[in-house]
């Protein structure tokens, strides 16, 4: 377990320790639906059972994931994992998770067919029968929330987006949370402007794609300036919307706002803001017409003209200054 | 250049390159800096100048970064970064960006502090007049800009969520979105359950740190039924709020929805939803005390109650189930 | 394995196969030197004798790592080192590597005490015989390369490739600069020898790249001393240079070297230097004729002369000692 795998406080994520578990289902499972001849397949994840954290893995330590197959129905594995933890240095052993994963087996070549799983043996008949019990369970499980998941539809945040009008500022602005974890950061714990740059590019990027739907790429960024540092253990929330649309480009505002949530009782406070120019492209690569932003507000309308007059000074250095670039 | 570094045209991000840059300027001015005897410090990136993404770079070329040092005044460094990409089967070679970057030295003692940075030679002493006149220039744009991001703050989006009272639910609601890549998917180009069960374990997590500004670890996940897949290339959007908090417990529900944005026509789905458990830890690693979760609308305390339903069962079957864990 | 674990055409790096080696080694040898209680303490990779590529490993397939203690000196860990990979699809297993390496357990609270390592029991007399051979025979060879790796001070490269021909050193020898983070690094903050060992797999797979134009693997790597220790925060410059081909191989050498740039005074060093082998591989995964090495002054002939006799030697060991590979 590696420093990016925990949280500041040296625990390991519960999210890597899942991600360990289905990885080794997902290996297990995969290997005996394709240990008859026949069609190849991949088992994919249909459900985890409830799972409890039993004990904290820290960094420096080893995990131990394995797993067995338990139950098999016609078209589907269950699998059983244990994850232990071990200190190398003590020899101190704890058991850290045990998991019960489903998978389906989905053809390779059609993802839409379920195949068949080839039975399991048993050492005793009563196995077959509890484990036929928990399938029987999970099934029912998986239809009722099937259905609950069909009424749920979107109840909730950022409920705006739902609603609005393709082509509109509200229609495509896109924000995202990041944890800033060690490799993000700088001998003094403070953030690498790189990674602040490249986490403002990954929400302009899909600002940019749901306004248009096509493959985008960046085409400039504005001068940014880097006013406020950026700790370790801080939550970063990227946010970006569309200001401004030219015929074959868009410009996006992308802010990074900081909650030094754990340490300090600081307040919110925003690091970074800058404009990206993207511009949207054909599978051959040639630039595509930009769908027109409809702006609504009057500070959308506002920063629809701050964007026209950004995008018309550009036009005009780049016309005076612009020297062939050589290949050096 | 990595699978993961593109999208799925195969275009390196803008981020990944800007992130490269920023690493390069940063090793070269922090190395300047500490190249006469004194305290040690680490050069911290103050301003990125607008730059153009010249031409496209792709899976499988090889990047040239270089870096080199312009000007400096007496407390910034002014870098100038070009990158080439490099195709290694054809050799053919493309300037895809410049860059000029400006850094201060913060001593790595106390990271307020501003060092001196040693002056450099110039060859021409009008290189030395020219880079006077970028610093005056940035300068006074970075003092422009600081008193814009005094005014400007918050204007944006989930604006409720700055209004919004200590330990209710919209205070600490979260949601982040992340770009599906090759390394995250299957053979069949499917979002592995693995990494899907880590994002929403990472969101879950900011939720409960928010709530309780402490040091929190997962303690259970429930059941999780996937009956979506995501596929390689879309946008899922994973968010969070706060169900139901016992004394010592946060129950935070997750969804995990789809936006199938560049290739079909297909509307955004419900994906994935679940309910994990945090604890709170003090720093001996003891569970504390969670504040209660407030509750505001019909529907949030019609959420605490099936909540607190879900509690009492557990702690009931935990009580009849639970044998205890001895050590494998 | 994953899409970027690997080149465009799907095979796994060797440099990714090596960092999985080494975390195995340094796993079971630090487990075994914290088995007796005392001191606590980390094993720091010493050698890894000459390991060869026995067959491909590619996306989609999993790896198993199994490594057993072989052989212990006063202060010294021989670990053998076993990689399969197995297809979970049609079941094939084939062994991909073999690989021996020399750990010594250096203490944690100070880095430059080695600590003694228990004895493990041999099932056959011969077994601890033959190993203190082994044990002598790198002894030896680690000195020679001490010695050697002293007089080699940076030849450095570089500014005038644009100019070369190709097929000349000087055409296809690069270098690429990385700033050491904390998950590249152990609880001491010292860099994993495996760590570096990708890197310089990476550097050599480009220069190789760029001789031949064409997809390449790794065949072998000659044995590697980690004489210095890389420590967290340092800047290490990783160098490649061709010395040597024969019809269907190529011989690259490679140096590591690292500018300990903030927090130390001490002047940049060599950490360690090897021997990468590459071949070439047509879509079809034969080999295919390498372009011959054109040498141009009196330094570059002396390499290819010593490229040769290394090529020749182990040419003739192997059809000496190798046994047909048998699957396991």
């Amino acid at each position: 377990m590696r420093p990016d795998d925990a949280n500041i406080a040296g625990n390991v994520h519960g999210g890597t320790i899942l991600k360990m578990i289905e990885e080794a289902g997902a290996i297990i499972s995969t290997r005996h639906c394709n240990s008859q001849s026949g069609e190849h397949c991949v088992a994919a994840l249909a459900r985890v059972e409830r799972t409890d954290f039993l004990s904290p893995m820290c960094i420096g330590e080893v995990a131990h994931v394995s797993a067995e197959i338990t139950y098999t129905s016609k078209h589907s594995v269950e699998v059983q994992v244990n994850v232990l933890s071990e200190n190398i240095l003590t020899g101190a052993k704890r058991v850290t998770n045990r998991a019960t994963l489903w998978y389906v087996p989905l053809s390779l070549k059609n993802v839409d067919k379920v195949l068949e799983v080839p039975p399991i043996q048993y050492a005793w008949k009563e196995l077959e029968e509890e484990g036929k019990k928990r399938y029987e369970e999970q099934k029912l499980e998986r239809l009722v929330t099937k259905q609950r998941n069909g009424d749920l539809i979107f109840p909730v945040f950022n409920p705006d987006r739902q609603n609005k009008e393709p082509y509109t500022v509200g229609y495509s602005q896109s924000s995202l949370i990041h944890l800033v974890g060690p490799s993000d950061c700088t001998l003094h714990g403070f953030v690498h402007g790189g990674v602040t740059m490249k986490l403002m590019d990954e929400v302009a990027g899909i600002v940019a794609a749901r306004h248009c739907k096509t493959n985008i790429v960046t085409a400039s960024v504005d001068a940014i300036n880097f006013h406020e540092k950026l700790q370790k253990g801080c939550v970063i929330t990227i946010s970006g919307r569309m200001t401004f649309t030219s015929n074959k480009s868009m410009e996006i505002e992308v802010f990074v706002d900081a909650d030094p949530f754990v340490d300090e009782p600081k307040e919110r406070y925003r690091a970074v803001s800058a404009f990206f120019t993207y511009v949207s492209l054909s599978k051959e690569g040639k630039p595509l017409p930009v769908p027109q932003l409809v702006v609504e507000t009057e500070d959308e309308k506002r920063r629809f003209e701050d964007g026209k007059g950004r995008y018309l000074q550009t036009k005009a250095k780049r016309q005076v200054q612009m020297q062939p670039l050589t290949q050096q």
